[in-house]
């Protein structure tokens, strides 16, 4: 049985996500709850509540290696919604996807600022 | 001229790499010192120098891209030893590696990880 | 004259992606169909068409790579289709994706069960 | 002050993507004008202004590093135009692309010359 | 307690990757054993022992995914040996990286091809 | 039969890569000499051999696409020596990889330039 870390991984999920993460589990459902599951139970059950990092700091990592990576603009809206959750401000993530321009290149930067521009304007009501 | 930004990246540079940051400029001379100029100007003077996000988080986005992206293993390592000298613990590094496994897959983790482990070996004198 | 190889080129690529095949040739011709020409003769008339590997095995070793690289949705959409006319079931690409969620990150698996979803649902007229 | 990067930049980018940079620097008010700033100083005032390389020779470069990398292709599109600008024609442009297809793969390859068409049925009026 | 997860991984990855596979665990034990267990418990725990696709087809889609995102040549080898060990032969292996030459490009095969050979020779005692 | 497209292949990859192509097949030759010669039948048989873009302008492409992508080392030593047999300077070649600087982040041009060195060094019978 692992509903221990079933449930520690979905209240994690909950913390970081809102109910964003409740979108993302619900939109498996139609292709894949067993990777729902593996969602909640690995990411969030084993890695999120490791007490070697913390929340925040972890958030900070997830936004960075997204928008260094690229090609994952959904889960970067997820993760932009899921780092102000965890108390980081705009002005700092914007900061972060502007450090990203030297790393991973200006594309990549612009790609990301795109991405926190349309959670702003979400969360200020504006889409 | 630039004097100014290029003496604040300089600092800068120091400040988070040591002498690791002196010996990519020395590398640069035989190739490109005008690129030399560029990277401390550009990445130190203009945008690690910006209050908007501190020098420690920055170090922490620039782990995380590294690590996500792959490929770059000298630059990983110059800067998990700039993660350690801005007041990062082996074991955060490491833990945000961990967290990488998530987004960027297993293998980008181990590699990670192994550029840590090199690090935190010279560190001890060990290599 | 490279009839030959245009012509075995065109055969397979119609047995791997059916109609959708005649689509991207038929887009390309609008932008470049010489590159239309070689993609049939390169891709189909000369590998797909090597009796080293099934066309089975080599349509999963397509979609993993597409889901893999990431930034492919046109073209895994297609392969998905191509993956299920050659044999494969929807449970089996599905499970390709979860497989890949520990090679290439979760961020790909979610893309590629994403596009692969889409594709089921245009075969069930769902679209 | 950095006035004269400012402003040899802001004449380059305008060399280079006529009105679609003063666009990208419009869209980039709203999230960060800082970025738009750094955007204007450092590519186009530092990198795209120095005489090793020519402008022509440069756009070539950077198509060719905004297809192979995909994701990019707001990106992509701009710079299609920025190569139109300064004197490669369409053809060229194509071969390019079809050129990528042996480095990058075929989808990177048809990924391009999806966003040279758009560009290209942009100008002709038929978007 | 995870104990039957982490008993049932780590009899998997030695199905797939047989001492190989302990001497990763072991390189781990030194920057950090909890990285090494959450190997065992998720991918080979969790997912290769998923019955929805066969370990044979697993590997296949493992060696794609690592050939096609480069810069995994350490994970490469070993799943090389994972798929020899599992069933697929060298010429085999040898085509699907030729296969990869059509969505990754030349470089990403001749890099796979080149990881295939070294993990031939070792087998053949030529290293 | 295509020797046509192999003779012209050979041809054209001896007049790029000079004996470092030579060195590549023959590398080739000991894993899979199938893929060398489809390397030299499709991107140099068919593909530079194209009259729509100047081999010099295709040499510029290829670099910038492998020093964008990275990872990959041995290619982009190749091809910067092709880049310099067709006629590019030492110092138009180190400025295409600090164009990439913008595009592709200061890691993947620090990576170029470094083996632009290691070229550059070895023609100097520095190596």
């Amino acid at each position: 049985m692992n509903n221990e870390r079933y449930e520690r991984g979905l209240e994690k999920l909950r913390e970081v996500d809102g109910e964003m993460g409740d979108k993302v589990i619900e939109a498996l459902d139609a292709i894949s709850p067993d990777f729902g599951r593996l969602l909640i139970e690995f990411p969030f059950g084993d890695v999120y509540s490791r007490p070697q990092l913390s929340l925040k700091d972890r958030e900070l990592v997830t936004i960075a290696a997204l928008g260094a990576m690229g090609g994952c603009a959904p889960q970067l809206k997820v993760h932009v919604n899921g780092a102000l959750n965890v108390g980081w401000t705009r002005e700092e993530i914007v900061e972060s996807f502007i450090q990203l321009a030297v790393y991973a290149g200006f594309p990549a930067a612009l790609n990301a600022l795109s991405g926190a521009k349309e959670v702003f304007d979400e969360r200020d009501g504006n889409d």
